[in-house]
Order: structure tokens, then sequence, then C-alpha cells
């Protein structure tokens, strides 16, 4: 194992990974999700095909460095997720990329059809995805920080209303 | 609101709940691991289409009534799922029954493709799914529960070993 | 409930509602027949999932408001049509709007199949569906309206006397 | 037009038509929910590909023979529903009968992707849907019979009360 | 029957046909191969849904008026080419449209899963689908018409020496 | 070139080939039909994959053996309609089998898809698209056999008078 | 990495992998080629969700304990595949085991979808892919043993009589 | 067979062929692979269903011509692939070109679901797909080329340095 596959400490509660820069149009959603709900984060990089030895790495080393949930997005034959599910017990949440062929069907059921015993927690396709992979950690983090409920709550609210304020057509 | 849809105060911390009694058949693999895995949870049958109003009520009371997470399977348009996330947020698990015509596809669209606003967790189709909902339930509540999260490290072990006793051909 | 789930009185025999402020450019279509055939409509935002008690609010409240059909237009994971189908025993059309990423199969799905005991009678996907979801409710209010009937057969005349003005190629 | 394409009066509200005589299997479950509500309808076997112009008969004498609604049931290239709402301005309910090899996703597809103009109001795949077609023409024609509605009414409750009885497992 | 109906008699033998004037962008591949093999072909809307009665007319004449072989394209739940099928015993050649949502696969299986007993020669999606329906055509007029046999003959092997002309790369 | 590839001289007008032995549980329907319209029709197994000189062999043959029209069945990776339509310019009729895994969409897909200047006359999967790719090869040769032609008119009004003896439900 | 993960050397020149026990119903057919193209192999569970840990350790000491092509078998959402052929440049050939519910459609695109960079030389879903994976093993390694190249010329001879001898129906 | 069909004598020991071309502009990054690792390669078009004589010629001839593998891309109803590897005991590659109606789903079906006997090395839709059908053959090479091995290495480690450099977002 090289050094790129050394993560250090972090202070962050969600790692939102993908499997190739150009997911970073899509996964930036769950990102920016979790920043409005101030909930730490970090963003990387991690190919399951490219980077195995860095992907195990990071996996297996999450719980350790504080992490909570990891958020995993890919497309096509879509392993990240549960490639990352399979080397921890922290609850993964995956989001399939919209792939350019298949639109995404390819990534769906390559991460939501994993065997019996490694769950990945999966999300629609595409950016819809991958916001409600981070308000799915936040629900998740919510549990044991009222402090955070209190900000889902709002963040709830104040989609409701949104709704509401222009609902006459 | 009639009483059938007052639900008592209770013990457990998941919620296995199903949109037709022959979904039990699937679920079942749920609470099995739930039980494995002793984490308190109760199980019934809640359909969003033929008894909304007790859906509404489940969904609205479950945090209030202890539960930290919903497991919701339903087959063909599996709406159960997502019209619980949107009344709860707890996190939500959904789970997509095998149907007769399309064998699940269109479970697996209708809870998976939730648009940006409200997430469901969604497994693999059927009793693998099931199954995965119940460890991704220990995942979550493992986080702030090291006993659980002791069990569930076992589980996993054991699982590890029943492959690799079995692994020459 | 609030303020925003209490409908008042209307005229309209048909509400045409839908899950996004988005929705309205497929499901104009539907309004535009309605208006072209004389029949009084209403038109709504109302979110099965980020609106729920505003949505349980317009569909237990239909009938009594004057409402005969409902017009339900929804895109990716739709519950919209059927979980106001659930509400009421209105006769409620359902569209399909086209998604991105699936482009309105998942829509589909999760509209037309549905449990024995809720039906909702659902179009083809996107404008077209929507346009025919305005003529399905026509076909169904002329059954006890005469001068709608009379109505409907010209729509139909001039319709078919359009592909004939220009069926030489 | 031969005398096996004349069709005598009815008392029947409700055709339920099939393309085959294979289909009644499928197909009753639309009759016996008509029975089960009191609604009088009729049941024939009509096929758009093998007997056209009795299907033409069938549909343009519909409405002066007194049927309201017509339901029709076809599998594969199934053309029935779509070629009876061609020539008439009832409401059509079509239901999707599930075929051999695509286990009716042809079906669902040849019913419900009118074109703009003549809609079809298309159920579930299978049994379910063949119900679902017997409740939808129910919704219909209680708009202007207030005891079928009140007959639906108990149906819909007594399908309600189903579920909670045995809502614990 | 109104006079739109009553068909002139014709000295093509190929009809080319179309449920919609906008699947004359498509189909025009299937004329101008006919006119580069001289083979005599009308071109004309006939919808099977909005002008049935000018379906059936048309299909009841064709063999009459002296055409040998109907090419019939058409989107979405497509039913002309299965519809004229059945009102003739020409060979008819369905050419599926590409349809915008489903992009064709709705168009394939409405032409191409016909019972047993209604044969439609069906062509891939789209205007491959109606150029090799030119072809067919000419293959079956071919086997009585020596001289169209020739130029057949010759088209294919100018359609092998293009191909061979540029295969270095 | 072996001897196997020689193929004699035959009174047959259609030749029904497919690509393995198991396919003529499908494909005999095809035969029967022909048999019944009294057509002359040879029966072979061609594989394209497994024995393609021989598939070379028939297809280029196939004109001056006097054969008229060629119907070919295969599953899967369906190549042998395709194939043989490359080496003759005779109608080539293809019959998707239906395959274990995928249920005949890979076997209708390989056989309708085909590129621009060389035709299939795709039929529906199963022995139903093997009963009509007999019919459609009659209503081919009765172009031009006016005694085949009235046979084939009393096979489709036997066909029309079965559905009616049977319409009553 | 314990024990179980340490492989010892092998004469095998093909190692048969697959992701649970339950495949060897499927991968025995890749086993027996190899054994009748007198190919060393070795058969063993390397299952990438369950045993991650030996899975990287099989695919990184393949090539030096004298692998030369890795056949990997897997269903649902299939990752054993694309995985081994992230940790190791030996050909690595997949196949899609069958799935329950849908099919294998998961499988295969789970393996073949695979992102630039890291190929898996697919097969077929189920038993003929596992037999197909044997003799493209055989293909490849035949390309540097001359004896081994004339066995498979046997053996694909012996197949072309096979079908030869019962080409008759 | 005539002139065109006569191949050359070649250094090169992959040939990349397609069935169009229009399909070069996909097929270009097998090349670019091929020729980066410095494999020598000949890139043809070769149309199974246009030039089917050429592709017998081409297919049968390689080997000794000294060709070591094939890559084959094709799409639609692609039938080159599985055609070559009908005509050959070489190591057949093939690439489904996406094909504008059904994005490559028919294509990747054509190519994949080859019968058992003759198999195809199925790499994924379009060009990510031919990039890695050029890897695979350098896979396949490298096992008897230790000097291509080691480019090969090379090769990947660049494409993990490329990751590794960019993997902050």
């Amino acid at each position: 194992m090289n050094n790129e596959n050394l993560f250090e400490p972090t202070d962050a509660l969600v790692g939102v990974i993908m499997g190739s820069r150009n997911d970073w149009v899509t996964m930036a959603a769950a990102a920016d999700v979790l920043d409005e709900l101030k909930i730490p984060n970090e963003r990387l990089v991690v190919s399951a095909h490219r980077t195995p030895a860095r992907m195990v790495a990071y996996a297996t080393s999450a719980a350790e460095r504080g992490l909570k949930v990891i958020i995993a997005g890919a497309g096509g034959a879509a392993h990240l997720p549960g490639m990352v599910a399979s080397e921890t017990n922290l609850p993964v949440i995956g989001v399939p990329v919209q792939s350019r062929a298949l639109q995404g069907l390819d990534s769906l059921l390559s991460i939501v059809q994993m065997p019996g015993g490694i769950p990945v927690a999966t999300m629609s396709i595409g950016k819809s995805g991958a916001k409600n992979a981070g308000i799915m950690a936040a629900r998740i983090l919510a549990l044991s920080d009222p402090s955070l409920a209190k900000r889902l709550d709002d963040f709830v609210a104040k989609q409701t209303a949104a709704v509401l304020e222009s609902a006459e057509l």
C-alpha cells in the first residue's frame, strides 16, 4: 500500500466519494446538502477499479478515522458502493451516476442488487439521488444529534413551504 | 382517524411494515436478522393504498413512539416506503417485493426513483433485500450502540467464516 | 393540518394536479383540452412527497368540493396518482411525466402497476398522455352531459378532418 | 358485415371484451367486481385481429346499445383497447393481459402508449388490473348513480377492514 | 364511410402508409428505395386511431386496387401495421417509428408481438427499418418479376461495392 | 466446403431452418401451417455459429434450388436469419426463439434490428411467431399462386369462425 | 490478511472462481470444458462482498502463482469479475450467473459495463456463458500452446459434426 | 470470392474490424490503445451483412496471416463479432457500438448472448468498451510477451497515478 492510500484523521462525519472526477458534477449535490445542514464532510475520488488499494484503505480506515456514514457514487458497472460496504460496517449510501449509453439503469442495478449480507442504501439515479444521499445521511446522524434533527426539520419545512408558495398555476 | 390507526407505545427500535400480508414471506427475512442481532422490532401490515390513514398515522407517530428506523416493503406500484419517508424524518429503508408480471422491476423503480428531498434507502429485490434491510438498520443503530456494533461485527465474521469453510469445490 | 391545506369551494369539475411546478410544461396539455371543451377545471401543485398533508386534504375533500374527476401527473417514483386514488372514490387519471434518466418508464410503472383495489386510469408518457387525460375526463363527464358529448363529437370530428386534409404526401 | 356482427340491445352498462377466450381467466376478475357491485355487464370475445369487422361493429354500436363503459383486455401486441377507443367516445378501460415471453410488458406498452387524441384508461398487468378495471368502471358510473356510490363506499370499507383485521404479524 | 375513404384505382404495387404526417421523415426512406428500384408506389397518411374507417377501407380494398405489398409505419402504441394485416391477406411490412419517451421500444413491441394468425413482417426501428421495408418489398415482388430481380441484384452489388471502396481506415 | 454442405435439388418452396435441434419445438408451428396450406417445405438444422459454411452454402444455393422463401428461427444472439438474408435476395422471415434468461428479448433484438440494406421480416417471439412465419410465407407465395390464395382465404375464414363460435363467455 | 487468504502454489493455468457456492451449478460448465481440453484448473469460492480480503489476495497473487487466465462468475450486483480485473493484469473472463428476480440482466450489466481502463471479457448469461468461458480460456492459451490448439480444433470439429449428424428434422 | 476478399500477409497481431465506417469514431479508441502499447494492428471495415464473403475470408485467414486477436465492433443486430468467432479459433473481442434508438442494448445483447460453443469476449457499450478491447488484447498478448507485460504494467500505473493526482475535490 503506497502513501496515497494513507488517510489522515478527519473531523468529517460523512465521506463523499466517487469513482471518477467526472462524477463530481453529480455528487456535488450531496456535498451541498451536507454543507447546508452543517454536517462536516470530505469529498474524494476513490476508484474501485483504478485505485482498488486506495478504496480498501479508505473503507477499512473509515470508522476509526471518525466517519459515521459513507456516500459513494459511481456509474456503469458501479462497484464502488458495494465494495466499500464490504470493507466497513458503517452505513453506505449508494448513488447511481447516470451513464451514457444505458442512462443509469446499469449503474442502478450494479449498486442496488447486492447479495444478502452486504447492504447498500441506494438512492435514485443522478443529482436527485445525490441530494437525497445527503439528506439520508442527515436522517441517520440526527438519530443521535438533536441539534441536527432540528436543522433537518427546518430544512424539510422550508422545502414544503417552497412548494406551497408556488402551488397555484 | 379511527382506533385502528392509534398506535400504542413500543419498545421496538425498528418497525417492519409491508403493504400486504402476502409480503410477509419476503419481509420475514428482515425481522429474522433483527431478532438475531437482538434489535427490538415490530411487524405490521400498513397499506399505503388500502389503509392510507393508518399509514399516515404510523409514519407521523413513529419517532415519538420511539422507533429509530422504519423498514417498508411493497410490490408493484410500491408507494409505501416513499410515502412513509414523506411523513417522518426517520431513516426509511425500502424493500422491493418481487412482483408477478414484471418480477420486481416495477417495485424497484417505484421505490428507488424518489425525487430530490425525500430519500428512501432502497435494498435489492426480494428476500435478499429484506435481509439486507435488517442489516442496514443494524449498521445505523450501531453508530450509537457499541454493544450492537460488537454483535454486528460477530454477525459479519460468522458470515465470512461460512464462505471460507466451504470455499473449495 | 395548516391553512394551505384547506381548499375552498370550486366550480371546477376536473382538478389537474401535479407533483412539481416543473410538471406544468407537460400537464398544460390536459388543461388546454379541458378549456377547449369548456370543462371547468383547476390546476394546482400538490406533491405527494413534499406536501403529503396537502395531498390528503385535496383528495379527501375533492368530491364534496364538487370535483368529478382528478387528473394527476408525476414523474420518477410517481406516487401522486395512486395516493390520491387511495383517498377518494372519484375516477383518478394518471399521467406519467417523462423523467430524465429513465425517460418515463419509472413514472409509468409507478403509476400503472397499482395493486388490486385502487385503480388509476393511466395515460401515455408525456404531453400526449396529458392531452389524452383531458379527453378521457371529457369522455367520462359526457356520459351525463349531452352538451359536452356534442362538443366532444365535434372535437373528434375536427381531429379526423385534420388528418384527412393532409393525408397525401 | 355478417350477422355475427349485429349486436342485440342490452341492459348491460359495462361491456367486458377480450381478444381471446384464453384471456377470460384474467378478465373474469373484472366481471366479478361488476357483479359484486351489481353493475349489469356483458362479456364477449371480440378480437381486433381475427374478427376486425366484429370489433368495429361492437365499438360503433356500443353507445346506442346503452353501454356506458367498455373494459377491453388483450395481450402481446394488444390493439383491442386502442382500436375500440378509436371507434367510440365512451370511456375505454384497457387491461394488459400477461403474455408468455415478455410477461405483459408488450401488452402494457401496446395499450398505454396511445397517441394524443385517443385515450385508453390503462390498468396494471393481469388479474389485479382486471379487478381494478371493474372498480374504475364503478367509480365512473357512480358519478351519476348515488346508490352505486354507496355500494362502492361499502366495497372499499370492507377492503380496508380486511387489511386491518389481519394487520398484526 | 365518407368519400375520403374511397380509394381510386392505382398503378402502385406497394402502398406506403403511416399513422401521422410526422412519420414521413422516417418513412420517406422506404419510398426512396422503391423509387430507386422503379417499383410503383403510393404514399398516404392512414391513421388507425384517428381515421379508423379510412384504415379499414384502405386495407380491405388494397388487393383489388392492385397493390401487392403494404408498408405501414407507426410509433408508440403502433396499431396500424397489425390492424391493416387483419383486414387483408397481402403481405404487410411494419416499420416501428422511433418514439419520444421510449425511443421506439413501444413501437417495436406493438408491431412485432402479433398473436398467432395475423403476421406483420417487422423491420428495425426508424429510418433503417423504413429503408429495409422497401428492400423487403422488392425481394417479395422480385419472386415473380425477373427484371426487378436483376435491379435488386445490382442494388445489392452497388451496396457491397460502396463498403469495399472505403474499407481501409 | 465439405459434402454436408452440398444441398440437393428440392421441390420445397419454403425452407424452414433453425440454429439448433432444440428450436424444433418452436419451429414446428411454422412447418405445420405450411403443411396445412399444402406449401411444399423442407426443415433443417443450419447453425450460423456452429456450421457457418453450411449456412453460407444453404443461403447462397437457396434460390437456384427453387426455394422462394426462407424461414429462419434462432434464440439468444440470433444471427441465423440476418446472416442468411445477407447471402440471398430471397425474402427471409425471422422467428425469435424464446431464450432462457432473457426470454427472447435478446433473440428479438438480434433479429429485428438489422442495419439498412439487409431486411429480415421479423415475427413475434416463440410459437406464435413461428406459426405467423408460415402464414407470412403463404401471403407472399399467394401473390402469384391464386390457388394458394384461395386456401389462405379459407384458412383465415376458418380462424375467424373459430373465434365467433365461442365468443360468448 | 488471515491464513485463509494465503493461496498455495498451483499447477493450474486457469482459476475458476465464483461469488457463492450456489454459483457452482452454473460454473461447473466452465470447469468441464477445461477438463475436456486437458487444461489444468482450480475452482474456488471467492466472494468480492463477503470475503473481500480473500478476493484481493487471490487476484494479486494469481500471476505469480502461475495462473494465466481467471474465469469469474457472479450474479446480481456482480462485482467479482470487475474487482479481480482491477487487481491483476491477467485476462479475466466474466460469467453473469442468472439471478432470481431480474434473470441475469443485473448480473450482465454489472459485469460488462466496466469503465475504460479495466476490461472484463464478458460471456452470455448462465451455463452457456460458463461453457464459453472455458472455451475462451482455451482460445487464449492455445495462442502459445500448439498442442492445445490441436485439441481445440478437434473440440470444435466434434461440435460441428454433432450438429450435422442430426440436422434433418 | 473476389479480389477484395484476398487479404495480404500482415505484421499486425491484432485486427480491429467494424461493420461500418461510421463505427470508426467508436473503434478508434481500441486502435489508439494498441498503438500506445506498441502492438502492431490493422483496421478495416468488414461487414457481416453487406460483405459476408469478405467477412468469411477475413476470419478464416486470420490465424495463418499471423493475427493473434481480433477486435470486432458493430451496432444494432450486431452479428460481426459472433460470426467471426464462428470462423476462427482466435480469441475474438466484441465491442457493442451505441445504436441510435436502443442506445446499444441491442448491440450488447446481439454480441454477448452467444450460444454455448462460440464465445465472444464482450466489452462495454461504446468508446470505453473499444478502449477496453485494446487493453484486453494487450492482457492476452502479454501472457507470452514479457516486454509487452512491462508496458502494460506501466500503462496501468500511469492510469492509477492520474486518478490519484486529482483525487481531491
